[in-house]
């Protein structure tokens, strides 16, 4: 097959050239331009998996032991993957974590450009404040703190609370636009009753004449109880995808479209004994295991995957799942960024060769 | 002020702790926190100015004599920052390069995800084709090859023709979105006449019920008589604005909106003596000198320019242009992308601390 | 004040020249323009109430002795304003009218053009299907069928069934696009469960993916416990509007828009003792009062109404609400219509001359 | 087939019932349902043409003699289609009519919510004014005057103007949206250079950072040279449509729909013998003859067309089109209005039984 490029050879002639070239600010674009240009996609990332139970929690105790959330601000394990070390990130464009927050302990209030999910593992009495409301976080929520809102979490109950962060700080940062600012004091003020933005906006009726304030959703707790609830009726009502099982996209009610502009989330139900047909798409996705156990082809890696456990399928790697018992899998990716400019792709199932 | 991270102190318990954090492909967050979360736009790029004149022009005649058109794929001098060295781009978020096709010479027909722009320079005879179609391209026009289309180039005139490329490949390939391939062909097939595209969707018009395939504009040459009309047009019939001058942007026709997804192009007009007030915005800017000379001022450093100059301002930068001729100069940035993800800051004029 | 046309003298020669035009299929703008442009909204339709319980209840029962659902197709009381007498419709450009069906009955199947939206007065066990689901109506419960899904209503329950109908055929058959066409048989077959819209669709969660087939909301009834429920809410935990007191809008899930192109429907809350301010928007609406009692002015026009009315107010009516009890009124109207087409206006208040 | 909708049988007793039914302000719907929900589109308006050259042109001058433009206020032959006498209407949803100015005359400023467009017919001179600019308007022109904008024509010119007037206020009147007012003096100012609006929107540029402040074009003149240019390069370098010939949409380059939101135009060019295949769409269309000779088949009317004709062909009507030289024909309907109710449908070709 026809080549997109390839690299010329070299010379001492064109050696001398380039370096010539370097002192100007430039560079020869055909010593790159093949790895510019990837055939197709080639992150750097691998495919990862973390066990919560076994590795992860153990440590974010201990961290809690070694640091207060109020001097670590917050108190997160960055997952960390092994492809792109040293870049605090789990895949090229996306950020993960695992906060603990310990009870009695806050997490300043702050805003930032980037926006922020929060995936509840454990624990049922901490909360996060956005914009002057707290709620309640329960495994299984999925929490929005949206850009540039003022968010802090906290923790009255009398057992530590952990979650996953998830962040488009990388996308923020590589385009340059990224602010971040504290609150002058270390909580902001509660001026909404809890559940004010749910009940709000979150009944299919909107506020008469409501106009967004923000480009991203106006409710920012999306209850586990209220998606397990449409999982089971779409399951039992109905057949799923061959290579998703039953699967849901979290909604902004104000637009119908993802909740946040770079970050798309899914609550995804495989049947017990599902075996799924492989799939790919251009969005690398990060899953976290909420209930049941199974396993993850990804490429040449093989996952077996438990309750609370967290894994990362890098972009454009043939994937395919399966279930042992009924599993409910969360995941989020920047298919909302790669959608805004023309890029996604996904292939499910992937067309025989 | 109130900081919004500062770093803890560190320690050889947490010191031993970090260290078997890495083993399990996690980090602390806390010891990156400030660096991840700036206060306001820090890039590591920093303002540069070519020289076409004196500088880069040499060195492509001398590419030339070093290299063909086909052995390159594309003969392209890379605008490299030397504040981001061996990223091959002039933004942490843009690549700009120059290209010169010699009499005679092609560049081979392929496609990819990124979305390019051309800025001629110099040269009347050479052409880029996109899907079928030619266009002869002529100092001073805005060329467009979008995402994913057909695209090569020729020179069957008697002179060099160069001109500035900008993609917006360093997104894409941060996505993990990105895909190229080669025509089977050297050429494609010119299955359009030339001036199709503009007679077809430039005159204010569109063909019935017309649907677009692409989102990117469907017309791809904006020439610059008709661009430089439009901004002499605007000179004598209005004030222009007290930082940018007299500033126009590039349309798709049948949106409105930008030509590209991610990239934004622009041509201001500075009246000779023009002393524009300091703004900033989030998306860096790359500029091609199209008429006349003049100076800006990027944070610190004060670039002289003057026709056919290339120089590049980034994100936030303290930026005020001063012409000494009338002046025009076209533009490029990611400006659109960052709409699009509800990051795009301006301000014109910086207000008074 | 300047008008904005005199009506032109008129004379012999003037008429013998109209009566040549009118051969011809023309006719002089300058005799009727001042009608066709005024200055502000003049509806012929006049503001009315309909006494549910002492007068539309009782008819409607005796129309039930008179012809059964199946005969009449629907069995329906138009709600005709006097001012627009023969129109079959309740203002110019909606039309209302209040249907029954019986223990036993059938409204068969069929479909058009014209959206409709059902909003429950009486009865608790009777259904609508749309496109293969039933939905069991209640009190309160606001329920669509929209442009071209087929539609039928049954009642298996051993009580009367009221609802009032609401339907933008005015509009349809004035834009000459009207289209409908019975169902093969007389029902539709049931092939989904009850409640898999609101499921599947109302949870603030969509399918992976999802693409609207239709420019209606994709669930079709929305229940008055959860209306209710998010208006006590907004009651309870913030200021109502001056002139509207606590008022939503219902919402289409799949784009935060309204549940209908020409449509829009509201449920508004007043307190007790509440006194409105007057105010007055283009949209002519029609209120059904679910709870309480109150009082509306609707210009020189004022109206005691209690639970089970319906009245309507025209376009621009000086307007204004009180509430003796806490009260409840579901209401519609044109506003997408309008706002798609530019001309939505609305003072509320209305500033002081 | 089914039936929609059988009329019930009559009797005395149901006549006793009806007459206690119109006292309460009711109707019994099932004497109306058929007629209120037709199978098709069923418009009372019927296929017209009007002889411009014999007919409407003498009468036009008549009126000239008869009556100024000022005391007009417009002086205009309303082309009244004989299906909707009295209505003043050219079809349901739409008003078209010819206007004509003497050179010395102005028509004074005013404004309305009523979007209106004029194709003109003859004259060299004459002008129209938009939010302080004029143009001057050519045959072929087709020009705007957007909802709510100050407009008002002149004629400095030394013969007369005359022109198609289109205008949506049928349907601004319907639904009870219409306002109007003259301006305070008899002409508004002049405050931009002629032609500012197509050099400054026109061009494929649009002003830095534009915001429109309507939901119209904001160019107001597009000039039939620049659309006669396009047609033609269509025509010489592709196929036709085998209904509608080479035909092209006007578009408000801001957004790259149509040029106003409830009125669609059209320029398409019938190469000498063409036989176009037959057609139907919702949106009744006026068509003005600009240059050739034709028919027009609608239902069984035969229209022979000659330039300067002008013929309506109603909602659904069978149509198709021959040309026996090349002919030019604009046009305008309701699309735009009929698409953002989701109600728009066409068959082109229809498909055969």
């Amino acid at each position: 097959m026809k080549s997109f490029h390839v690299k010329p050879h070299t010379s001492e002639e064109r050696q001398e050239f380039y370096a010539r070239l370097e002192k100007k600010n430039t560079a020869p674009l055909w010593e790159s331009l093949a790895r510019l240009f990837p055939n197709e996609p080639t992150p750097a990332s691998v495919p990862v998996l973390w066990n919560y139970t076994d590795d992860i929690r153990p440590l974010l105790l201990e961290a809690g032991r070694l640091i207060t959330a109020k001097e670590a601000t917050r108190r997160v394990l960055v997952l960390e993957n092994p492809g792109i070390k040293g870049s605090s990130q789990i895949t090229e464009s996306l950020y993960a974590g695992i906060q603990m927050i310990l009870p009695g302990e806050i997490a300043p209030t702050h805003r930032h450009s980037a926006s922020a999910i929060r995936f509840i593992i454990e624990g049922d009495g901490a909360y996060t404040a956005v914009d002057g409301e707290r709620t309640t976080m329960h495994p299984g929520d999925f929490i929005l703190t949206p850009s540039w809102t003022f968010h802090d979490h906290g923790n009255p109950s009398d057992a530590p609370c952990m979650w996953m962060d998830g962040l488009d700080f990388p996308i923020v940062n590589m385009l340059n636009a990224a602010f971040a600012e504290p609150y002058p004091k270390d909580l902001q003020a509660v001026t909404k009753k809890e559940g004010d933005a749910l009940n709000r906006y979150g009944a299919n009726m909107l506020p008469v004449e409501f106009q967004p304030e923000r480009q991203s959703s106006p409710i920012f707790n999306y209850p586990y109880s209220r998606t397990r609830e449409a999982l089971d009726w779409l399951y039992r009502n109905g057949r799923g995808h061959e290579c998703h099982g039953i699967k849901m996209q979290y909604v902004d009610p104000s637009t119908g479209s993802y909740p946040m502009p770079a970050i798309a989330a899914f609550m995804q139900l495989l049947p017990a004994g599902f075996h799924g047909k492989s799939y790919r798409s251009t969005d690398a996705t990060i899953y976290s295991v909420v209930e049941g156990r199974g396993r993850t082809r990804a490429g040449e890696i093989l996952f077996d995957w438990k309750e609370r456990d967290i894994f990362v399928v890098p972009s454009w790697y043939r994937t395919s799942h399966e279930a042992h018992t009924e599993a409910l899998l969360f995941s989020f990716s920047d298919r909302p960024a790669q959608k805004a400019l023309g890029l996604w792709r996904e292939q499910a199932p992937i067309a025989p060769a």
